[in-house]
């Protein structure tokens, strides 16, 4: 695949699409820098770190237990210099367990902003927050 | 006050400063457009709506008592061409009641991302996402 002729927020697009929504690892190689940063993301437990392909791909393969069936949809796109700003929706259906929420089955639905650093065309890090609390409101109320 | 020369980030960090660390009404008058609309929002009272001047002022006034010490600051901008995104974390001092929550006097933290969409160099609304979940959970531990 060639990133060449695309703009940043193409780019991303395909990214959540490819490594997210469908959970391909070998789509990680092709839109990961060697180094990714999650610089800042509330609740994630690799906030912080600085991980290789490998342990990105780790990461995206515990993330998406939770809901296998995820997708993430763009709301909002804003393409800077070195950085793409989307606004997202997501849904999936919590199959895996979450601490403190063993799977229920439920559709579970929340919404999010990420700024995604660059490096060349290809993804580094992110600073990120989602609104985990609707996700965990609709769990508690049962 | 000009906003002529100013990029559009600096607009955004004074409107921050003015309006909702330091509360003034006035600087309302400055900064936004007729009508200010609130894309998204999860858990703002006022989401879904497109404010007047007035209204804007209403949200202002009620949205601080909870905590009128507030302080945001920025940490990641991003430019385009009608609208900026930012990164930012947020502390306050929790005296005055929110739903569920009678106040506490806590200090309470949480961080967020905002896209503001510029009418020229007004802002006419914006689409959000704040860590919320964290404040509960700071909240609920008593």
């Amino acid at each position: 695949m060639q990133h060449g002729s695309m703009g940043k927020i193409r780019i991303v697009t395909n990214f959540l699409q490819k490594v997210w929504n469908e959970g391909s690892l070998d789509a990680v190689d092709l839109y990961l820098a060697d180094h990714y940063t999650i610089n800042h993301d509330p609740g994630d437990p690799w906030e912080g770190q600085t991980l290789t392909m490998s342990g990105y791909k780790d990461r995206l393969v515990q993330s998406r237990a939770m809901a296998p069936d995820q997708a993430f949809t763009l709301q909002k796109t804003l393409e800077g210099k070195d950085s793409v700003a989307v606004g997202w929706t997501w849904i999936g259906s919590h199959l895996g367990d979450i601490p403190g929420f063993p799977a229920t089955g439920k559709k579970i639905a929340m919404s999010g902003l990420t700024i995604y650093d660059f490096q060349k065309l290809r993804l580094c890090g992110h600073w990120q927050v989602a609104d985990r609390l609707s996700v965990y409101q609709h769990l508690v109320k049962g």
